[in-house]
């Protein structure tokens, strides 16, 4: 353990405003707090929750990431799990193992480092990152868009370092979130059929999720036509674009399943696409997962009668998975071959390109980007 | 099996129009067609159902009631389960036992004797009363305020004759509505904390189940304070009028829950209320369930960050139970004094006085009364 770990001046994209171009600036990152770690990031993919809380919200001056891999620099007092040259991936939900959500074993909503709202370190309520006494926010407890971000230790997982940390990246949210939402949260029974509205890498992780499932229909529902042509290989045995339609694309799906799919799942981010999720799953035992996170309207509108026939109305975060205990169990998947991951990386591109990245995100014009940072 | 039952005159309460005091009319009762059973009703109670179609619904004119028990006047052609004599207690749902969702084994929802929406039999969409030649409608397939009802013969369950009929009618729809949204549909463990919205015989049934499961707290919720007294009776530890607050009522049940209810219950009817139960349980595992049929707006408002953080909606009709297929071993467990169903009977009026019981479940002013028909 390095005793004292200075501030160190490096390079970050910084997000100045909603929508605007990330601007690359010098930023200075704090010492790791107490429990606290500072990672060398080394790779680190955008999601459609960054874009979304780019475009969206209104935290900034802001440095965004939060899928991510990389190398611990230094740890702060106390920390006993990590040491200076530990491979990790990020978590942007973290786990204390203390609290009553952590010990309940049926829950991943940890009550000291849930899913950050606010930009700051759970802690102290402060940032780690500033510009000449400027604070800049931080997303989710990451911010991996920065040549060296601070964590939480509890919002870290070590992995073995012969595991290629450009690859498994975008384990660290989309593909886990996806996966999780099929296995844990709906648990998807073999022969049942599923309905996945936003074929981006959430849905389609929940695809490839049914399918190991041995799920007998998989629908994929997206309004980019583009979507089409891809989605097999994730295990999406039918597109429907419901701008092709014109009777509403539950009407199809509810026709395609005899009376509804066993499960529907949202990863759009659009709470109207939410309602007809519920529209499409079946009576009797119909569960739909709620997954994307909301980009404007956070109220969704449920028809009462859908619940009364038995309907289930379900939402999670990082699908279910307690982020430190379970991820290395995914990784060791991963690392077996038994889950695809690889395949959901579309873009390779550098550091200074991150805005490209961005705007081929926002326009559906990609998977995952993994962002390569400077060696 | 008398071999062909002919039309019979009786007196039925009808209602001729929304919220109109029903009038107590000569009708005629056809034979049943095949797979149907007319059954001489013994005893009879009204349920929120009923008061609030009689309210709120535009099918006119009408015959309520569908918690009842009584004997098999004669059965139609095809039926071999029932025969004259036997004891029965009607069913709002029905099982047909070989549809996708009778054999599915984990839906109530049977695809051929579901839940009547249109006030006519299943099989013909048409009625079984008439008045001079103009049709009555049905209500829930039952339609027991009046002295013979023709029903399905999947929509009754035999009980032995040894059981008191005027007192096990209301097991036939509130009281197992409300054990079985606690057992079946949210599966209350023990320590647990709950939270009911409404204190009618539905939700004070839920506290029933909640209590017999073991529940640790269970708060009960309604905006008449003359539900406070008796409801310690059934389980509920703590009564809450939202009347008496300033601040919104889920603050407060969030506040004696540590964080939320493991589980909260609406059983008013009242879709705004759903939304505070959601509101009212907690992150990781909260569970609400929907029981109460709208009287008005038949949608909801869910704000998304309460799903993504973890919770389920879910609903349900008559509390999950296959109705046929359980029926019996919940008349059982009342035998067995295991569960309580006479404590729910706060009036016993006779036919003629009808009106009186829908003023006074209007009002508030009763749990069950148990209307008793002439000999
Ligand atoms: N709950 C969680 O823990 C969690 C984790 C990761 C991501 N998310 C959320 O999941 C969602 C998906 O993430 P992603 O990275 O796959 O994003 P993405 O942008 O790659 O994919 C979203 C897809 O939804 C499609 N879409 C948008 N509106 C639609 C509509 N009305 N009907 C059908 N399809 C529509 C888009 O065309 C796109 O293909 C986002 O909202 C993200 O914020 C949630
Ligand atoms: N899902 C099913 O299978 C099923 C079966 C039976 C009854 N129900 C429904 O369940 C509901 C309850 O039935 P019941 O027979 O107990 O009725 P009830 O009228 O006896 O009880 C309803 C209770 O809700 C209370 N209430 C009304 N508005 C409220 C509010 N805003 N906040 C708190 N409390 C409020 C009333 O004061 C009353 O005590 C009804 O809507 C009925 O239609 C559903
Ligand atoms: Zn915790
Ligand atoms: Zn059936």
């Amino acid at each position: 353990m390095s005793s004292s770990p200075s501030i160190i001046t490096c390079k970050a994209a910084v997000a100045w405003g909603a929508g605007q171009p990330l601007v690359i600036e010098e930023v200075e990152v704090s010492p790791p707090q107490p429990q606290e770690i500072r990672i060398k990031v080394v790779a680190t993919s955008l999601c459609g929750s960054d874009v979304n809380a780019w475009e969206f919200r209104n935290i900034f001056p802001r440095i965004f990431g939060h899928e991510a891999a990389g190398i611990v620099e230094s740890v702060g007092e106390g920390v006993t799990e990590f040491k200076e040259g530990d491979h990790v991936l990020t978590l942007f939900m973290g786990e204390c193992k203390r609290c009553r959500h952590c010990t309940s074993n049926k829950s991943n909503m940890c009550q000291a480092l849930g899913w950050d709202r606010n930009g700051v370190m759970h802690s102290d309520q402060k940032t780690r990152f500033s510009i000449r006494g400027l604070p800049i926010y931080h997303y989710l407890g990451v911010s991996s868009f920065s040549e060296y971000a601070v964590v939480h230790s509890g919002c870290a997982a070590k992995v073995s370092p012969t595991v290629p940390l450009e690859k498994i990246c975008i384990l660290s949210c989309g593909v886990a979130t996806g996966l999780g939402a099929a296995w844990n949260v709906a648990d998807v029974s073999e022969g049942s059929t599923v309905a996945i509205f936003g074929l981006g890498t959430v849905g389609l992780s929940v695809a490839q999720g049914a399918k190991l499932r041995g799920a007998s229909q998989v629908i994929g529902v997206d309004i980019n036509p583009g979507k089409g042509e891809k989605v097999k290989d994730f295990g999406v045995n039918v597109f429907l674009n419901p701008k092709d339609y014109d009777e509403p694309i539950h009407e199809v799906i509810k026709r395609m399943t005899d009376g509804g799919a066993d499960y529907c799942f949202e990863c759009t981010g659009d709470t109207r696409v939410a309602s007809t999720a519920l529209q499409s799953c079946c009576d009797g035992w119909g569960m739909t997962v709620a997954l994307g996170v909301p980009k404007a309207n956070p109220e969704m509108t449920v028809h009462y009668g859908l619940l009364l026939t038995g309907r289930t109305l379900r939402g999670s975060a990082f699908g279910g998975w307690r982020p430190k205990s379970d991820m290395p169990s995914l990784v060791d998947m991963y690392l077996n071959k038994e889950i695809q991951v690889d395949e959901f990386v579309t873009h390779n591109l550098q550091f200074e390109e991150i805005n490209r990245a961005f705007e081929m995100m926002k326009k559906g014009k990609c998977l995952r980007c993994v962002i390569h940072m400077p060696k």
